[in-house]
């Protein structure tokens, strides 16, 4: 992960509009939604952010996009290499096959056929390695070292924050095109690239926007993290979230010690329900990751009530032959 | 079906736009999405409209609320009544709340509990009758004699079919935004509403656009009418999409023999399979009702060959715990 020089600043607000200005020609305008059923069950406005309709079904295409595109020349020949615990590796495969470029991904054994089917069909090379935060290292340091190829960490990366930082930016404009503005903002929490993004685009625009994450109960480190003000690292992720298992970076540690109020928690039972609830209401195929942040919205109104709430739902990629409130979640829930 | 009197003609063009205007303060500009995934597997261009996300999850809102909001205050005041396989049920009792009007819904015993509990959460009175079209009519004819409300048929109103129709407007305005306007369209059949809708739309804009309706092979009296050149009525649907198990009616007869190109048909097994495509590749959650057009598509890609194809994604409501690529589709194919 040296092979490259590697600039661990927050991008300026400046760059998220560059980002967005990049991503244009190949990144979804995704619609925002609403529904009066679960305002009334929230007791706040809620502007869904439809990131399970962006291309590859998830937010994850405005990073990587962003990334793979503003590579000069010289980095991007060897082609793409990532870590990504799924949605990030398909991102980064879709922008390498629109650049034409190589693109290596390196992912854990454990990760849903849906998600390594994406990434194949878009061309790329997988390697797979251990579950583990260290066995991924590993790996990637053997390959980046073997290939020479540029990297594109999935979250501790200014440029892919800066391409997640897009989505508020457009929630935001359409708010102003309603005249609702959010007040408030709430994204799901892993490595913290997509709340990292939520945070800079929103204070880029007004510093009083709150921004609040969501988090797994059985994935509770940026939550541990940010009560410490110390990064918690090495938990074992126990949740059926399975792309919140990833832990805070330094530089999205930096950015939501800065910018985030709070992580909120929720659990996997309450998750599954707030999918199930988004399903039926909203007619939208989201993934359990997305449903976390209405879950802890519906878990603590009080902290939202009367308020303008944007919230991120993050993707929609699971396998529909397995769907979680037809099986036991704790049960299945085995990986970590 | 007496009760008021009734102007059979279709819907002139202007009206379409009128509907437009009318229920511009309650529909939802529905999105319009694409999937590269799909145009490669149908071997045209294809724009779903997505009305699964429209207010009540169903595209019979904008007709519902178009006949609701263009009633006379006198007309209004007993309330409105309509008969409805489902989808319509809800619409207009939704409508009849917006304008704080009784709404009573005669509805089949047989329709689905998603569907029920809709219709009653918009505060309308559900009247049951039997499951076959006389049972039906024989059941709203004495509740209109008995209530003298104003009455809404399903399809067979040229209110209802201009307020259809909007969904089309809106669709060739977005082909236009992005230098894409639909050269087909497609449309799910059942009494005929949304498809006569959606060619008037097309044909005040462009007669040379071609509009072809789907229709389950369990369920195909537009197909056998349109053949025949005459209506053809009383054979027992036998097909798992409940939402196009009602027959055309006299005006949807008229206004389709003018200007439907034809009519496919899709099984159930091909509308499932194109259905769980919609839902993995679009990440929408449609019904087996909505699914019907892309099924068609499928098996009929020689008619669609280099087109732009406009399809509307008629609804998406349906009882999650009940998923029919989890059971087998003919066997539970038993209600009529």
């Amino acid at each position: 992960m040296t092979a490259q020089a590697f600039d661990d600043r927050p991008p300026h607000f400046d760059e998220l509009l560059e980002a967005r200005e990049r991503i244009h020609p190949y990144a979804v305008l995704t619609p925002v939604l609403q529904s009066d059923e679960l305002d009334r069950l929230a007791g706040c406005r809620l502007l869904f952010k439809c990131e399970n309709l962006q291309r590859g079904g998830a937010f994850k295409f405005r990073g990587a996009c962003n990334a793979v595109m503003s590579l000069q020349a010289e980095e991007a020949v060897r082609g793409v290499l990532t870590q990504s615990s799924g949605n990030h590796g398909a991102a980064v495969a879709l922008a390498c096959r629109l650049r034409d470029i190589p693109a290596i991904v390196v992912l854990p054994h454990s990760a849903p056929q849906i998600k390594l089917d994406a990434i194949r069909r878009h061309g790329a090379e997988v390697v797979a390695c251990g579950v583990s935060q260290a066995a991924r290292d590993a790996a990637t340091a053997s390959e980046l070292e073997r290939r020479r190829a540029a990297y594109v960490h999935p979250f501790n990366d200014r440029r892919v924050i800066a391409g997640q930082a897009t989505a508020t930016l457009e929630l935001l404009d359409h708010g102003d095109a309603i005249g609702a503005r959010p007040t408030v903002l709430v994204a799901p929490v892993s490595g913290g690239g997509l709340l990292s993004g939520t945070a800079l685009a929103a204070h880029g625009i007004d510093p009083a926007i709150r921004v609040i994450g969501a988090e797994p109960e059985g994935a509770a480190d940026a939550h541990a993290s940010l009560e410490s003000g110390e990064r918690v690292t090495g938990q074992v992720a126990d949740t059926l979230c399975d792309g919140l298992r990833a832990e805070l970076g330094p530089l999205t540690f930096e950015i939501l010690r800065a910018h985030a109020e709070r992580i909120l928690l929720a659990s996997d039972t309450e998750t599954v329900a707030a999918m199930r609830l988004i399903w039926e209401t909203l007619k939208l195929v989201v993934e359990p990751s997305a449903a976390v942040a209405l879950a802890a919205i519906l878990r603590n109104t009080e902290l939202f009530a009367g308020h303008t709430v944007g919230v991120i739902l993050s993707g929609g990629n699971l396998d529909l032959d397995w769907l979680p409130w037809q099986v036991d979640p704790i049960a299945t829930a085995v990986d970590a």
